[in-house]
């Protein structure tokens, strides 16, 4: 048997039903694994329960491993070398797609050294979404995952990436922990320029998911949106 | 009735079963839809053909709109003023996703600026898989759409790509037309440092996709693919 592993889409709202989000093939795909990779076993089951098993088969029997952002290098190469070219192993992460800002890109590697073969599934990425619904120029784009926390750092990272934003028309995307939005959301609106396009994508795929991009001298005129304990993205361009 | 634009996923390879790539909930899109966005009728009618039509209605039915290059934005603001406001459009572009490095940006921001209701559905997109698939770190990555043509700006913008990878932990992404896919290979190899990982990600969910991640050293080892004419998306990080 050919060993493989399956990058595999997860929902980014769990509310929301898998036929708006994942082909119809991902079914077929979840039943013939041998084993799933998930970042905790909660969200490994939440994922399995989405699909139908054949037969005889139920998302209990499946082996679980757990990848994240404790997993050694160590760990990940002793799995790969023991058990990932042994069957069929799916990887996902806890939102949207695998491999994106986080661990998962370590075991791809490790299954390209083993001659695993790695297919990846089309699925929800909440940069994608966000840079399609935003309207911002997408010839260029950049995605920085968190940016710094302190904030006179903060500052000055965002009036570097204000100014290559608009030396090369860059789009720059980030986001940052639902928690911390707001306060984000305001250094950004004090940071930026008037003229700045800032765009704030918030509960992407659920009933509430909004999308709004204004200008600086845009956003200070109007009510701001809680985006308080919401995953968000954030996207500027000039 | 209110106004909607809907970001359609189209395939990457024209001859991939469609039920791989798309969520069915796309199927029930299509068959609401009063017209369609696309780069070209050839392309608008390839891709309606992918699916099938509730009783009564045909493909054919369907008034097109083309939205390529050669659309000036005058006639984007014209249609959206006019056209848009009045039904539910669907957008496309000639492969993968719609609004990432074509012109479909200018026709969201329209479609916001007249309050319609903008929604985007999943699909394949050869930046995000090629990344996924590479197996190189994802926590900060940039995609600059086409680089330099002309060779000694073509070498130096490698180098700068190549000193912020180094600097900022960012992987670079970037596309070719095909045809010239293995002269900007080859002045890869010539520019990069020898412990630079180059990515070169070819045929994208065909059955002759491949993936292959090496350092520079190790490429220039190996006897190189041919790329002539394959649709490409270059990947490097250090």
């Amino acid at each position: 048997m050919n060993a493989k592993l399956y990058l595999l889409p997860n929902l980014l709202d769990p509310s929301s039903p898998k036929e708006m989000h994942f082909p119809s093939y991902l079914e077929q795909i979840i039943g013939g694994l041998d084993g799933l990779i998930a970042e905790s076993p909660k969200s490994a089951y939440a994922y399995l329960k989405l699909f139908t098993f054949p037969p005889g088969k139920s998302f209990r029997d499946l082996p679980l491993w757990i990848l994240n952002e404790h997993t050694t290098d160590k760990e990940i190469r002793e799995f790969g070398e023991k058990e990932l070219i042994k069957g069929i192993w799916g990887l996902i992460s806890d939102a949207g797609l695998p491999c994106l800002a986080d661990p998962g890109a370590k075991m791809v590697r490790v299954a390209k050294e083993k001659e695993v073969e790695v297919k990846a599934i089309s699925g929800p990425s909440s940069i994608i979404l966000s840079l399609m619904l935003s309207g911002l120029p997408s010839q260029k784009f950049s995605f920085h995952g968190y940016l710094e926390k302190e904030a006179s750092l903060l500052k000055k990272q965002i009036h570097t990436l204000e100014l290559a934003a608009l030396k090369e028309k860059i789009t720059q995307i980030f986001i940052e922990t639902p928690y911390r939005n707001q306060k984000l959301f305001e250094m950004l609106l004090n940071t930026l320029s008037e003229k700045t396009f800032l765009c704030v994508a918030w509960d992407l795929t659920a009933q509430t998911e909004e999308v709004r991009t204004l200008r600086i001298s845009e956003w200070k005129k109007t009510p701001l949106p809680s985006l308080d304990k919401k995953p968000a993205v954030f996207l500027f361009a000039t």
